[in-house]
């Protein structure tokens, strides 16, 4: 086993059995390679890994905080390996459109109970600047920001983190495939816009089971819409 | 920016826009690092960390084959991060149940209406090892292949590996759970057994909503009993 695989493994075994917590101080880079017995630049190299995943960060200045700590992966680390996953692993479209039902009605539905009034001015945001003058690319802009929006609104952040990261994942997909509606490009806005508004006077409206079967309508519609 | 992170950006951003595609290689080292205008060791570095990720693969050979791929990210790599993330992110465990009752409700109601008859013996197997000689740690094991079983059998591979990620970052705190019962362990394996072989026999029967609430009852149920 390489160096680097090994001392990645082994942060990741302390992390899990609940030894190294967040804010954590990791062993110094020599008395780590001393105790795997691997190579520094073996370590170096794991930590910076590490480090671009969010896993660990370097403590800065000297004393309890300095040399490298446990961090609290923020969701972008989550999101943005799901979203190459959902990118390059070629899953199944019908698969993918069954975790966003699945996915999505639990965020409506939450987002229904819960959401602020702060939350709901997110959701309503996006909604209102998708008007006729609006092209394909702000269009998608909007319809992703109106999705995410739905799922943080929900206030469960591990659900709201996989919604968001598939919901990216689709960004780029979903507009090449407005791109391709030629003439139909209006009707297409004008009928997906009418279907956020319904789902977005559900929510504001505490209608939980309402806002889910809406979106869960919608998420089929739209990829009809797309594929006819 | 550092060399490394602009590269990294790179390659995401070329694989996001479907520039970049299973099996298509990079540029070499020497060009990439003149097009991005960054140093050799930067370029290494990033494709290392990409390599670890799953994202990129060394070609061997030499010809058409040579040089760094781009690769179909296993869902081990997957798997991997969520389980870091949940073990890290702290999110609240209401959360987490309510993410688990989510996707597992939609493994078991699948895994009802799609397991093939191997799929089934898959989750047949660790229930059949759930005896009263079974001690804690070899009982957390035959749940997680139980559970993992399951997601398995719904055959969308983007639910099970986002449920599997979830069973196997909940595997230790389980345990440590499974640990505390003191003399309530006993009568705590036979109701989980109990449940888990009402879960099977749904599937085995075709019954996708028992199934599926039948599981919901269970992740709740077992919820109640570790924390009474």
């Amino acid at each position: 086993m390489r160096a680097y695989t090994q001392v990645v493994e082994w942060v990741e075994g302390q992390i899990l059995d609940g030894t190294l917590k967040v804010g954590d101080r990791l062993p110094a880079e020599r008395d780590l390679a001393t105790r795997l017995q691997v190579s520094r630049a073996g370590v170096r190299e794991a930590m910076r890994t590490l480090a671009a995943q969010g896993v660990v960060r370097s403590g800065v200045g000297s004393g309890e905080n300095a040399g490298t700590v446990v961090s609290a992966m923020p969701s972008e680390a989550l999101t943005r390996v799901l979203r190459l996953h959902v990118a390059l692993a070629n899953f199944a479209m019908d698969d993918v459109v069954a975790a966003r039902v699945m996915l999505e009605r639990s965020s409506a539905g939450l987002a229904a109970a819960h959401a602020s009034p702060e939350a709901l001015a997110e959701i309503a945001t996006p909604l209102a600047s998708m008007t006729d003058e609006v092209d394909r690319l702000g269009f998608n802009d909007l319809d992703t920001a109106f999705h995410i929006a739905i799922a943080e609104a929900g206030g469960n952040r591990l659900v709201a983190d996989m919604t968001i990261a598939i919901r990216e994942a689709m960004r780029l997909p979903i507009l090449r495939e407005l791109e391709q509606l030629g003439d139909r490009w209006p009707d297409v806005r004008t009928r997906l816009t009418a279907e956020h508004r319904a789902i977005h006077d559900a929510i504001a409206a505490g209608q939980a089971d309402r806002a889910a079967q809406l979106m869960e309508e919608h998420i089929h519609s739209s990829r009809r819409l797309l594929h006819p």
